[in-house]
């Protein structure tokens, strides 16, 4: 990776404004990490803890006649074995996001009850004094099932999922203006059928979760947890019956998240019941292959999509009806993805009339929910596509073709008579196409289309494609955070959000440093744990560095007016006159004298300090940001890959991610976000998909058939980090940088593919698997 | 125990103001204890923990001339062995209490340096597998020392007190009046030299250390602390050189606390160190003879007090010049227990000049501090023996002088010229007299005397005394709590309060339901960590209902008022005509509609709420109570006594506690902490006693040596609580009630024994051991 590198940089002496936002420093994360000190969920251990193992259900489809843990109870160490019976007062897990009425039938139970409805799905839970004892346990739990015919098409007909299955299929609908006027009045109509195949966030790390019932306190732990630890806490709470602040849930290292980490599932649930119930510690910790059965899905949708264009070229309608692969269940997304679809799909062109509908569908497959960039990787690639397809149909290049649709900088901000999650979009500030101009340059488009001729013409498969995107982040309405200087003048700061690997501390402590005037490597970021803020909103939506990033701003500037205040009576100046540098309030002027620390500020702020008679003791602030419109960030993917005409294996040899996310706080981070967000994307163009039998039997459960990218995949990458347009919505003009390197993979892949099979529309499914490559070689031969 | 019982109460249901203050509810804190689930710090447990042993001194002084580890390190299962050499970076263990210049180099280091000054010093400590290896290993240790002479009469000549131990004795002078005058035209100077045993608290639960540092998050976390956690967990932070906020205490329940629980002694620091050096988890638990070497002895005084009286009895000056033991170094309250006893003397008499001198002398015994009415235990024998000598030289009727000597109602509140614990006396308020009256109708005083009249003509050797205390409680400066209800309804309160066993949690549920309007005990009290508030004072002085109180019950109205304020636009009312009553706001007019819940409220608060735009969201308050002077409860203390003539033992037959305290949150619980604080008073008046050999070995290290009354020895106790005189200083009129049990048994009791032997002033020293009554006895024979 080279790109922009800021270089990595050590900001902890400085400690002056302007010094700590913007640069590459190292990350507050890494020491225990790096010390082999992580502390994942399979390190959490308690004092007489027990063991959880599932029973999952072997058949796609069937009702379930009877369980039978006679045998499984009577092994000694086993403690407990649970089914459904064992837990009927506990409630279906909820939705918390994209509520759409009728949907709440089709929540998962912890265990499942009259029937199963995908391989995997939980049946009977095994509590024992070892994990070993709990899976030979499991295996004497014997499982009746009547099997029932599974249904594995979303885009098969609605007749398809009665009976016990989903009776009332759900259509998302969105859209605005005159689509039917707009066909009606084509110069052409291009019309689609693409595929994206399933997929999913598969972390190093498979999930876990250690229950443990503190009678003394009358506290409910769960360790384990991740990206959603205060509804995690206060939905648990609920579902058991207990008041929230009774429960309280503790992230630890995450070995990744991308979306599918931290939902509240089934086993987080049961440990928690356990723990009360059986009054030992409860540890559950997910094999590789019950992560790939058990753990979120995502991705699986079919769109039919039409484009009615005018003779340039220009879209005047987009009329998609897409089939979202759900799964058996929905999960606590809702239709969260399908909502996104519909919503993001027209993504950075002008558009006039649209119309959507987004059928949301179960089958007899693991559940599905958000995966990095949901919802968009799909209609990126489904949307570029059709860009494509339209430069085709009226031989207009794609990249003119492109700009000719691209939403001009003096139309930002840029309402679009859409709503997603609930929010108005209103793509918030951007120059598309000096972006698109700055990839092409970086890229070397024009060399590159001579060296590809030259390649060509010495007989090569090469190609090269691009795509733009646009993301969203920085979902409102509100984060807070609290920050506090102590008597020794170091800087908590308290955070509700979460971290799933991404830099969290190191971006928050940034700000604050920036904000306040201190080193930023001394503050001490506490986050992920419930105990300690009442409120919190985990991370997801690539809104952490948006919304908690700001109201840190907004905390460390209320931290910093208040050590003014304080300071300068002290001092004998007005506050205006000074500034705080390295943690030291002095003069702007550069005199050293007289100064005052901000130990001695917090000290004179001190709870037995006459001077806070009557008010609130400490050197600290909780502030409060709100937003209500999300943050649109965007960019261009450029792909070179070269295909290997016997194997039909398609290799990317160059990429190229540009993404203007509007102020990079710490851009070796946002480089970091982007490489990896860019190889899960790979991962889903070219490699990794659940695969499903006839019968719905699973036929992806380890890394020999779920393949994802590994260092041999990966190509040079390059990363161009744009800051031309700060979004208008948060004081330091932060986009979200968490998808934009994920988002346009798929898209950007398929028409390099195309370009060098010289089959312009030749993709029409993801992933791109060497076999259909191989079908599309046999058809251009000769 | 009887009294003005108001029986156990249930007042879950009640709710309403005016409901939950005062009533004799059930316990909060009792459901897990009564269930065997507490969480002593034997309790708490780690993976990976190791166990620590101390070695300690076995000479009450001397020169350290080796300590050899070798053979304890090669003991398989041993982790590590420490001396003084491995802790050299550790400071000495500061004092947070009563500074006074001089003492500094006589605080305690964590392990014994160049010499030994006192049998149970820490000399090494052993860290191994287990806690019965690591006492193997403890016994290995070779420890070589030059025996000195042992100093341990407090009372000796200066002289004596060199070289190496204290050089400098540091004498706490008070005073006010002319006292030189006062004793040249006095009608008559009384004069008496008296002496209180060293006695001390032994919690029924031992000392605990449980340190485990959690690398991942960075934290350092101490369970098994008690009392004062946030002074703790900054000192240790300091002294370790850690931030305070990466350092973490952590009380469980205390099985007694009584002043020498909780404070930071060697042990503490030990484990601290070892978990952060170790990287184990360590554990230490004290074992009963640690228990009765190791852990702060208390009490030990000698009184040469002078009064100066005119001819009616009314005192003109008192003069006294008291020898504090104070042990071998000085631990973290520095000089209070003097600073207590010099400042507290005068008790509940108008005293128109007083001097005393408190000489603070070191000795080779176990260190001594406060313990449960530290200083007035002490000096309220002293004084109340001083007013019968008064009554008996004069022929005045001991009651009757008393009676003249009062500080009456009219004079509250009654400033004196003394200060005590840095804030100058004022007796808020008081009506002593007649609780003195009040008292003797309740014990029957009349009755009692012909009944005593007519026992003794039937041989007994009966006797009745009685002595007046005032206590001190409330210290400020300031205290704080928060108050949290979540959008279930539930109500959270943090306090930094801690809780020794007294029933914290209970009494500031109280408060807040009164405040608030809700059930007290679905209110969920979190006390005893450093991590859910950033300052706290712990438990000591007497003060956390007060403080802690008040505190709440400002918290809890201020979130009344932002209830109010939120319901009443919603129910479109002025928030003047609405009240809350059991978490539901209604109109105070009785009429059920229109009402909105806490619930409903919270959320209407929550932080996605459009209202809170702008806000610091949440139905929450953090409230300080500030404070500068002390509140004086006081009381009447009436025992009637029996002596066995044959063995010279003291049977209590009878006792009355009659006590003031302003106003009582839960006369159950004032009446437990009474009879408790009898209990100890008794023990200290008839039985307990550390005492050393003359080469200073103790001589009272097991429960067979130290008597600590039982059941047995315990007398029908009645509690007469008095709520006559509500303080001005806070907003429900509280006293502490945690020492008045104790401060004046030892007085009352000396001058029932006197009445019983017919000899007046013939106890001059406490405990009153079997042995001296035999001499007295004796020397009343014919």
């Amino acid at each position: 990776m080279d790109g922009t590198t800021h270089g990595p940089d050590d900001a902890r002496m400085a400690a002056g404004p302007g010094e700590a936002v913007g640069r590459a420093v190292t990350r507050l994360e890494d020491p225990p990490l790096v010390r082999g000190r992580g502390l994942f969920a399979a390190d959490v251990n308690f004092p007489r803890q027990i063991h959880m193992r599932v029973v999952r259900a072997e058949l796609a489809h069937g009702l379930l006649r009877s369980v039978d843990a006679t045998a499984a109870r009577a092994l000694p160490g086993v403690v407990a074995v649970w089914t459904s019976a064992d837990v009927a007062e506990i409630p279906s897990i909820p939705f918390r996001a994209t509520k759409v009425q009728g949907l709440e039938p089709y929540c998962q139970p912890v265990l499942a009850r009259d029937r199963v409805r995908y391989v995997g799905e939980p049946i009977a839970a095994v509590f024992a004094e070892d994990a070993y004892l709990a899976e030979d346990a499991a295996d004497l739990v014997a499982v009746d099932i009547e099997p029932l015919p599974a249904v594995l098409d979303a885009a098969a007909p609605p007749a398809e999922f009665a009976p016990g299955l989903h009776t009332e299929p759900t259509i998302v609908r969105k859209g605005f203006g005159d689509v039917d006027a707009a066909f009606a009045m084509a110069h052409a109509v291009i019309e689609l059928d693409l595929s994206v195949g399933r997929h999913s966030g598969v972390p190093l790390e498979t999930r876990g979760a250690i229950a443990r019932y503190d009678a003394a306190r009358d506290l409910l732990e769960l360790h384990g947890a991740a990206k959603k630890q205060h509804w995690n806490r206060d939905e648990i709470a609920r579902l058991l019956g207990r008041p929230p602040s009774s429960v309280h849930l503790f992230e630890g290292h995450v070995g990744g998240g991308f979306g599918v980490r931290g939902e509240l599932y089934p086993e987080d649930l049961l440990a928690c019941a356990a723990a009360l119930r059986l009054d030992r510690p409860v540890k559950w910790i997910e094999d590789r292959r019950e992560n790939f059965l058990a753990t979120n899905h995502s991705r699986q949708q079919r769109h039919r999509i039409r484009a009615a264009v005018d003779a340039e070229g220009r879209l005047l309608a987009i009329d998609d009806v897409f089939f979202h692969d759900q799964g058996a269940y929905v999960r606590t997304h809702g239709a969260r993805v399908v909502d996104l679809a519909a919503g993001m799909l027209p993504g950075p062109y002008r558009l006039p009339a649209y119309r959507v509908a987004g059928h949301f569908r179960l089958t007899n497959k693991t559940p599905a929910a958000t995966y990095r960039a949901p919802g968009r990787y799909e209609t990126t690639f489904v949307r570029e596509r059709l860009m494509d397809a339209i430069a085709t149909r009226l031989a207009i290049d794609p990249i003119e073709l492109r700009r000719r649709n691209l939403v001009a900088t003096a139309e930002m901000p840029y309402p679009r008579p859409l709503d997603v999650l609930g929010s108005d979009v209103v793509l918030d500030s951007g120059d598309y196409a000096k972006l698109l101009d700055q990839a092409l340059d970086r890229f070397g488009w024009k060399a590159l289309r001579e060296s590809i001729a030259a390649r060509r013409a010495s007989g090569e498969c090469v190609g090269a494609g691009l795509a733009f995107f646009v993301e969203k982040s920085g979902l409102g309405p509100s984060d807070g955070v609290r920050i506090t200087v102590d008597h020794t003048g170091t800087v908590e700061l308290v955070s509700g959000a979460a971290s799933v690997g991404q830099g969290v501390d190191t971006v928050l402590a940034q700000i604050c440093a920036e904000a306040l005037g201190v080193g930023y490597s001394g503050i001490r970021v506490v986050r992920g744990r419930t105990d300690r803020i009442e409120f919190g909103n985990g991370a997801h939506a690539s809104r952490v560095t948006v919304m908690s990033g700001s109201a840190t701003w907004q905390a460390a500037q209320a931290v910093r007016a208040m050590a003014l205040e304080t300071a300068a009576p002290l001092l004998q100046l007005s506050p205006e006159v000074l500034t705080i540098r390295d943690g030291i309030v002095q003069r702007k002027d550069g005199a050293t004298e007289p100064s005052m620390t901000l130990a001695e500020i917090a000290r004179q702020m001190g709870p037995n300090s006459p001077a806070m008679r009557g008010r609130t003791p400490g050197l600290t602030a909780e502030k409060w940001f709100w937003s209500d419109h999300m943050t649109y960030p965007y960019g261009v993917h450029c792909a070179l890959v070269c295909i290997d005409r016997g194997t039909g294996a398609v290799k990317v040899e160059r990429y190229l991610v540009a993404n203007d996310i509007g102020r990079a706080i710490n851009p070796m981070l946002v480089e970091g976000q982007i490489a990896g967000g860019f190889a899960q994307g790979l991962g889903g163009a070219l490699y990794e998909e659940f695969r499903y039998d006839e019968t719905g039997q699973p036929l992806s459960t380890t890394f020999a058939d779920y393949l994802i990218p590994t260092a041999t995949e990966m190509p040079a990458l390059d990363v161009l980090i744009a800051e031309d347009a700060p979004s208008p919505l948060n004081p330091l003009g932060i986009k979200g940088a968490g998808e934009g390197g994920t988002n346009a993979v798929g898209a950007a892949i398929a028409a390099a593919v195309d370009d060098a099979l010289g089959q312009p529309g030749a993709v029409t499914t993801l992933p791109i698997l060497p076999g259909t490559v191989m079908r599309l070689l046999d058809r251009a031969a000769p």
